[in-house]
């Protein structure tokens, strides 16, 4: 058999290595890029040179910016006293496109996780306990509804609490436009445990 | 609300551009290139750049290589008797991978299609009807067996037969391993008229 010439296989190959993109799709990635221009190939080549060279960490939330500190932690309109802990910067872009989160944003870059080796030490959690002054009102925990999330902010709670500030968790329960039906028994008694009074 | 920084935003965007990728998967692909070293960006985007430049059209097959002609067509252990013809690139790699056929290709660059004003002079049909000489037996017209695959099929018939040479068709028909409850009824009606006496 002949294969694929070798640069576009190379390509493929890098392709696979992305969340997501098995053999089939980077095939047909790679054979899309053949269709594109230099100077659409051009620019894109320089999109991903410029993403891994002008974004960084936000030394004071953790969040990914260009500037340091991030936009929001800079920005005197965010309410200072509330500090949303969230486990990446896709979290705390989901919680931004809601537009009802006012306060600062702590990203800690993973979640706990004793199996997989994954400690306190290799979180930012130093840095949040750091922020914790005064001005500080209330930390509210978003972390995922999984194990690692839960365990992270059961973990982040006994660490908070005693500083004197309001730990809050987001609301579990069912999700807005789904069917009772098809709600999983864990989501339906976390639900019925944090049933609100109307 | 707070958006990405810019150098992901753009990139995020060009990602949009491939097939398949919508926005929330140029997102996590994004998001997959921070956490890419720089030398694996770098060489990802030295990748995009050298396929964009190594490759090119075989000048007698039109199928995609780094040198011209292409490996198939200067392989002496090929036959040269036979030519496939296919709509693409693809195509050509999906039939090797078979390990079946052993003759030349003939990569057409699309399909006929009135449409969208997709017209013979699109297509490399020329270059295969200037191919056409003593030593070719048979042109195996490989084209999908889709309208488009079909109506070119039918033209280069109607144009290769009067040459004197075998014209003939890939097979149609229930495809291995499939289960006939929930085969359409056009490929039963095409298995039925192509059945195989045993």
């Amino acid at each position: 058999m002949q294969g694929l010439p070798e640069s576009l296989q190379k390509l493929i190959d890098q392709l696979t290595v992305f969340p997501g993109i098995g053999r089939k799709t980077a095939q047909r990635l790679g054979f899309h890029v053949l269709k594109m221009s230099d100077e659409e190939i051009r620019s894109l080549a320089q999109a991903l040179i410029d993403t891994s060279e002008k974004i960084d960490q936000c030394s004071v939330c953790g969040n990914i910016t260009e500037q340091d500190p991030c936009d929001i932690c800079t920005d005197p309109k965010r309410e200072q006293s509330l500090i949303c802990v969230v486990e990446d910067a896709m979290d705390a872009i989901a919680l931004e496109k809601t537009g009802q989160f006012r306060g600062l944003y702590h990203v800690l870059g993973g979640m706990l996780s004793p199996l997989d080796g994954i400690g306190p030490d290799d979180l930012n959690i130093d840095s949040l306990v750091d922020r914790i002054d005064d001005q500080v009102a209330e930390v509210i925990l978003a972390t995922n509804p999984s194990v690692e999330g839960e365990t992270t902010a059961h973990y982040l709670t006994k660490l908070l609490k005693p500083r004197g500030i309001k730990v809050s968790r987001l609301a579990s329960g069912v999700p807005v436009g789904s069917d009772m039906e098809y709600i999983d028994e864990a989501t339906l008694s976390r639900a019925l445990e944090g049933r609100v009074n109307l």
